[in-house]
């Protein structure tokens, strides 16, 4: 799958200074640290400079700023990270897929609309009505409800469930294990016991998003949950009914946002952190990982609220005298 | 998959006082922003004033508390909410399911026992000596293991792995993705490696019970897991081996539920709160979001163990103050 | 699956003191409470010392220290615990797989190598070009993606998802819902969008590893993600990109591990802690569940970071003193 190429080719595709012969050849990418002659490979953090001193890589990409500290052959660019990465691209043509056309074993519902060059694997289960754009590839053992739509070049890796009516766009990647349009929590109490809320909302996945394994986004109650384009998901993330996140914001691992949650544009929710019902979080706000969020938050920023560690026994000291001035203070009070 | 109905038709069925004319047709809920005409509605909190006085909803359901604050065709009645739930479920017939009968791509082990009117969809697969009660949904992809047993009028929504042997009451819904009956994490150290403790326990699943996408619920190691009856948990909660959950609790999502713990009777554990093993929760607790509860709790109330959430320059000079007072403490002691 | 043993055979097999008759025939383990006659059971803890005395078990297993207590038929040995698990696994042979053999419901691709007496269950998708050492089980709905491979003796349970390349050792369990080898979370940002960074590391899972139900452990951006010898993890971890997990670590549920973290030999990580990315922790560390991790550990030990748990009330106090007293230190400074 690797596509071997001279780094003159890499500069005219990508542009770049260079710095050294553009008749060299490059066949992998790697980390400086596990460098091999004719790979390519990147410098951005002064951290690593003994690591850039000791590698083995043919080419370095790296900044202005830093193109002074390697006599290697380099290619010089604002931002070298960014380049690398265009350059995995380059060199990497996209796998093949295990499989090719619709599977024989997989199950196709009626009314059910196909685009061009669309995969489906065996075990597959496409329900009723569904809407497949061009190139979408729908993992093994995948089940789409009826009245699912997944948009142009979209993928879902093996085992990903779909409830009925989801919406999904463009360019979306869903891994394998996630759970999109579940019913929300939604109860109602009558005399001690729980009643069931119908969820009858629906959900609606935007265009260039990423969904990570095992992490799922529940339809809304009445009302559609909506993820903003752009939006980027890791692994074991919970969305809970009637949230809507705005364009590009990005929500790290093992994350648990509550219904009705409205979080804004280019935020940044970090790994953990867990996000109590009924509330906005406007644009360009961090979350700090492991924090807890239970009001509104109107300004941009970053917020925190982490216990900090410590070893076990100051903790304990710590946690006795805090709790020691809570209750002074409330017998004062 | 509507059914429209006269808001006479609706007070016969379900009670209530009704002002307006008993021959209006309603043929679609919602909240009160999304409402267009022919829509009903509910008002039950004064902050969505606004909301009431814009809305075009033709009916809304509200408290005789409220009721003076519209001029709209309206039913009155004690529990609002609750009546709104019950019209979803008149106007909105239970949908078809996507597939009918026992498919002929699905597994029948020996000795499995079909109530009547069963669905089997596609790829599922039923080991021997199954038990399915009445009216079950088993989705495509399921696995129901050996010797497992499920009650009258459950559903299990695609892609749920059940373990051997387990058994689930009536009227119980199974999110996608969810795992019951999986191994707890037992293991006994021997000279450092860990040795697996076989899990040769079960787990019972009561009546009326809510499990959440891609929740886990563990077997026994030596005696079962018990979940109660009414109990409703939200997506990817972890319930370890041993644990037995009183009837009626709800669970919301995210949270991480040890081995052994007992958890009473009408809980409510918020999001991503952690309960750590072998400790005992009274009935009637309310555990808020995302605390830690490390030892038992005999007394009814609510409780709560959360750092608060600041500006990040405000938390920091809060976290090293919290650190000095643990350290100046731990000197003088 | 029970074979009844007398505990004269028992003792020959695993040795230990008996003080009773070697005729005595036991055929099942439970606990302390739980025991009928004809069962053996363990004591190790005090605390239990009213279930010892009320035990209808036949025979007991328990220390030297302990043995004094009980007039039962007990065996004596230095570990009581693991001595009981060796009893579950002389008397309980292994269950029967649902299946024999290699079902022809199972999709098997070109390039595939197939040890001795392996188990693929219907419906299980084995790419090209995998591997499956001898003794191996691959349960219904598995996706095993192109150039995977599983050492001897290695059970995959139903509806586990394994991309492309990665590695599985011997002797490995892997649960229900798990998903091994998905793309980190790895994205740059390129004015305002988020670019995805292709994964093209590998996983290398090693030997004797149990992995629980719906975890997730991601692949290498450029390097591998590797998890060691004899490590166990529980139900809903999530491992990010790059992480190792030294050997014999053990990993609670609902843990969150981001990317690039360095785990020890031997560390115990509890229940619901999160170890934010790009960190090491040294061997032999103890994390106290529901902390959170955010820098490097150089010295073994037990280190905590949660909020106590407080009645609510007293819970508001405490916060709003440890915000004044952040809000105080401010102005000073």
């Amino acid at each position: 799958m690797i596509k071997p190429l001279t780094i003159g080719e890499i500069v005219n595709s990508l542009g770049g200074q260079l710095v050294g012969d553009p008749h060299l050849v490059v066949s992998c990418v790697s980390s400086l640290r596990s460098a091999t002659s004719g790979s390519i490979s990147f410098f951005v953090d002064k951290r690593h400079i003994a690591a850039l001193r000791a590698t083995a890589a043919s080419v370095i990409i790296t900044s202005p700023e830093f193109s002074e500290l390697t006599e290697s052959v380099k290619i010089i660019t604002e931002n070298p990270y960014l380049y690398f990465v265009k350059v995995i691209n380059l060199l990497n043509a996209a796998p093949n897929e295990a499989f090719q056309g619709i599977s024989d074993k997989a199950h196709l519902g009626s009314g059910v609309e196909i685009g061009e060059r669309v995969v489906i694997m065996p075990n597959a289960i496409i329900c009723d009505n569904v809407f497949l754009g061009d190139d979408v590839v729908i993992g093994a053992g995948c089940y789409l409800g009826s009245g699912v739509s997944i948009g142009n070049f979209s993928k879902l890796y093996p085992n990903v469930t779909v409830y009925d009516d989801v919406r999904v766009g463009k360019n979306v990647i869903v891994h394998s294990g996630a759970v999109l349009g579940s019913d929300g929590f939604g109860f109602v109490n009558e005399c001690g016991r729980w009643y069931k809320v119908p969820q009858i909302g629906g959900l609606v996945v935007g265009n260039d998003v990423e969904v990570g394994s095992n992490t799922t986004i529940d339809r809304g109650a009445l009302d559609d949950t909506l993820i903003g384009d752009g939006v980027k998901i890791d692994n074991q993330v919970q969305v809970g009914h009637n949230c809507s996140i705005g364009d590009d914001t990005v929500i790290a691992g093992c994350v648990g946002i509550a219904g009705s949650v409205k979080i804004g544009k280019r935020c940044k929710i970090g790994g953990a952190a867990m996000i109590t019902g009924h509330l906005d979080i406007t644009d360009d706000v961090t979350i700090s990982a492991g924090s807890l969020v239970a009001k509104t938050i109107k300004l941009s920023g970053r917020y925190t609220g982490v216990y900090p560690l410590s070893e076990h026994g100051e903790w304990l000291i710590g946690a006795v005298e805090l709790r020691k001035m809570a209750r002074t203070k409330g017998r004062v009070s």
